[in-house]
């Protein structure tokens, strides 16, 4: 397979990089850049020195018509101006950004304050979330590879909710990241000194994430819901935990949780379903595309507390690429992603 | 003034003495040990060397008896039999442990495994949630210095409870935590190399502040709810920030509930209403008593989320514990805590 | 005392606020800037609402006339312009940059790669290592605040080299330091996913600090010498610890070693001579103006390990200036700063 | 082939598990331990779940007999007592512990406060520095794997040192490290909230690892030299720095120790020459069996600052411990090592 990323200088494009180094169907790797044509990557990225020592390319439609995949990880607003062109023209396609995740073009105006992609291109985009679309992940031409903090909800409330153990209406969850979630652009929030020793909330109530999660919850499960969102800066690199919280319904328990969780993700190599509370942490999942649920019920409040962990790089972006990318090919979904969580 | 401190080895302990060293009344300090009688405490604790050179004594209840202020900073079930021979010897006692908060003897032994104080002292001992309950404070002999986390949660969700803005009985509390609060005992919990760089929850719905929480919530709103609580780690020492979710109640607007948080504490110096979002981090209270409160309505849920910041070994123990002792003495509430948070 | 900052918005500036706002005698603070005139300061740096709620104002020199000292805090190149202007017009001065720190003028270029202050204005600063110079600092007109590296070095060297004891000539100081010594700027470097988990050096044998050492190591000691010197970069806020290497002249020991520092620093109350080595730790100075030093002999080669420990922002920078000032005004030298360091 | 490790439980041994788990000759893995027999290693490690569900076994000499490679990854003087008897009797041998690295039993007992090693399997142990010893490795019944300090060290001087370009004699070593290197049992020190932004040094001039330093030195070189070697503690998980300090020799300049290096490390896959400065950073070799080297000289000293970055528990223990075993059994040193570093 010949693999090129557009905008691999970003976090995501670094993680594409790495797993896809150890991917065995791979034979050739193209890097794209709109304005560092000529620069040596390694060079730029010492750790990849004598690894990975291309040359950055200019973006080139014709150059990028004869590989089989490409990723786009770019800035929202990006993919959309460079992937209708490249749509049947021979490669498949990946965008990690946001630009063809939702099918509301007014919504992603809304959240995004940018213009949305072509309609056309948009119709064509399949949302690949894995575990839950790949059927037609198999077949797309353009996958809208899922957001970080739309992964771990997702992948945790999806089960419960479709199998009506919890009620999504009152659904509300709690989401903490670490700072490589907000990319590698140097800014006074991300300075060292300043996000050391602290944690923080940001954009309270209007992460673009929102209407991400919502339409998911109703493509999936049919249910319609408005969801109370939160995001929260946590002073490490890598690691998303949300914490999500819902009324039971009817006669759910926390046993009737665990075992939909169970059968749902028996045949899923990444997702966990976790019993022991004391290993549900995003360090159990770093630097790999597992994806850890634990869910337990307060009886008190007959309220369900759903926690998920994952690595934000992996299987909240790069990971699940390649992960899809393994699916549109007809490859294991561990192809290339089979490694150990690093722990410490 | 001469005081004393029980359990000055532990962060609680070494916090009090950090600022009970400037504070202008203080004319004897005494440092009192079950275990560690005549150790050097700046030998155990170099970062005090040439500043806090005092050796532990004994605890002795004729010396005790001669002081003005007695400090219990020490695992839960000792202060609980510590106290009651104290009390009305001579001292104003201030316990930061958990022992005299819960006025129902059955609750504390259901949430912390032990046995609880002895009735009559028990009755006797004041919540010392300085802001809501100075007047109590002042006259009492004993007080209950409040948990970390019920000083986050309460300061900021009682003006909203009380004026009946928000609908405490769907009150969802999710907590984090810099791991001081964990102690000064090493597990492999907080050992460095598996506590960094991850991010945890831990005691899933089971946190023994919940019934501290509730009970304070139907002392100062005479509303009885149920709430829902997590806690979670985060990789830093210092600092709690608390993320309240619960709906709005009638006509309620994030204005009224910016209005009435304004209004409750114009003359209380160390509780901030914050307005701008991006400044609520714990960094902005980190080695302060100061406590920032930021609150902001989801109007696509009329849900309210109601944030919290403290230092939680300031705030949120041995901060609120010189407070509520300069109240007790009848000295400004801001004497040895008048400090600038570090933010870096 | 009425006191001026120009370059309050850096880290230095924070520091010396944080300091004089607990400082008995000052009665009026004033924060100068060339570029936010009219930003309110607590505005900005969220961690100052209603402690320091000061509106920035514009350097002007009639202003600053009427004012008993003015500190700058401002980057290389800019205090050299402000300065001589402002001697002899009132009040006394001093500088936290190195813009007044090196006699001779080529140097200066030579290392800063900026021009060099007006002869005349440089002639008349004295060095501020408080220690070793409070004679001359009693009576400067502007103080030239020494650096942050330059401190922990001198301050740890100094007493051996000019008792004889080692061997300057062959004197070689390996330095680390937080990233707050960065300053605030955002960088690459200093973003925090790539700051984060990684430990680094920079500067190799190139520092500005370096010619600073020569200088006073010739000044305070008449020993002239070249010195090796680096510098690297920890992945944590606050802290300089220099590990300096040099052979033992004559009969020198270990023990005459320890004695010297301990006979130097007897009276000084911020040097602490250390010998348990397990207390250097710059997590037991953070936040504070201490020293402290250890020295040890290695009987198999005869050289001796001096290590220093700082707060980079505090004995480094901000406390040091008010310790000169405190000098400056015949104040104890600890007014102000007579904080207990956080440790944790 | 059939792999077994004993004393997988800590850090060393976890990272033989993670690489090995992609280290596609591996047929078998079994762990061993003395103390916890029957325990699922994943039920210990959560992150291991659904990866490696092995059970914990008894060690068992003929067990062990049967296996093509034992590790040994266990505290100082536990390997001493296991690998004599294992001699032989099948397995290549692997021993990331000290045991076996000091050819002087006097010395190893001076240093390691333990009984040597019998002499016998001591004779028969070979120093498993891959880069300098493979001819030795190849047929090495037991390898003595190198320390994590020591790795850094000589992979950095030793060319420099035989090709004659510095002075031996006179070498300083300061080296930095990373928490994990202290290993995972709990205690004051490494408690998170007390190791957390602090740097400290350590066992001021009297590290064990300066014995085998010093004996390889004189090995791989012929020089005898005595070295100054300090250790200190950089509040991260993983990765050394090792600065070094020596003269020059005759007329030898930078270009001829970056050449030397450069010759000597041409066809040695995991060493990286680095001749920009600014990435020579641990978070380059993060996860990896990476050795980035840089070198410059001093002109103002004629000294030479040699640096070397590694990841402790990679180059510096189970990754080199691995591409020893590769190197025993004919295979490419890269299998199941050939990775990306994490850089973030």
């Amino acid at each position: 397979m010949k693999i090129g990323i557009i905008g691999a200088t970003g976090y995501g494009g670094l993680e594409l990089i790495r797993f896809l180094h150890n991917h065995k169907e791979m034979s050739e790797l193209h890097l794209f850049t709109s304005s560092e044509e000529g620069v040596s990557f390694s060079h730029k990225f010492g750790h990849l020195t004598h690894i990975v020592d291309h040359t950055l390319q200019k973006i080139d439609d014709e150059q990028l018509a004869k590989l089989d995949v490409v990723f786009t990880s770019t800035p929202a607003g990006v993919a959309s101006k460079i992937m209708p062109t490249l749509l049947h023209t021979g490669p498949k396609l990946i965008d990690l950004s946001g630009d063809f995740r939702l099918k509301d073009r007014q919504l992603y105006t809304q959240w995004y304050k940018k213009e949305a992609a072509d309609e056309k291109a948009l119709a064509q985009s399949v949302y690949g979330l894995s575990e839950w679309n790949a059927n037609k992940i198999k077949v797309a031409p353009l996958i809208a590879n899922p957001g970080c903090y739309p992964t771990a909800t997702l992948l945790s409330v999806l089960p419960l909710i479709k199998e009506g153990l919890i009620d999504a209406t009152q659904l509300i969850i709690d989401a903490k990241s670490g700072y490589s979630g907000a990319g590698n652009k140097p800014s006074q929030t991300t300075h060292f000194s300043e996000a050391n020793e602290g944690f923080s909330i940001y954009k309270v109530n209007e992460h673009q994430h929102i209407p991400e999660i919502e339409q998911s919850i109703a493509q999936f499960t049919d249910v319609t819901t408005t969801i109370t969102f939160n995001t929260h800066l946590v002073p490490m690199t890598r690691g998303i935990l949300t914490t999500a919280y819902a009324p039971l319904v009817g006669s759910a328990t926390e046993q009737s949780l665990v075992h939909c969780l169970q059968q749902v993700y028996a045949n899923h190599p990444f997702v966990r379903v976790i019993t022991d509370a004391t290993t549900v942490n995003t360090a159990r999942v770093k630097g790999s595309n597992y994806c850890d649920i634990l869910v337990r019920v307060d009886q008190r409040t007959n309220r369900a507390t759903i926690i998920c962990a994952i690595d934000n790089l992996v299987k909240g972006a790069a990971g699940q690429a390649i992960q899809n990318m393994n699916i549109q090919f007809g490859l294991p979904e561990t192809t290339g992603l089979d490694v150990v969580p690093l722990f410490i």
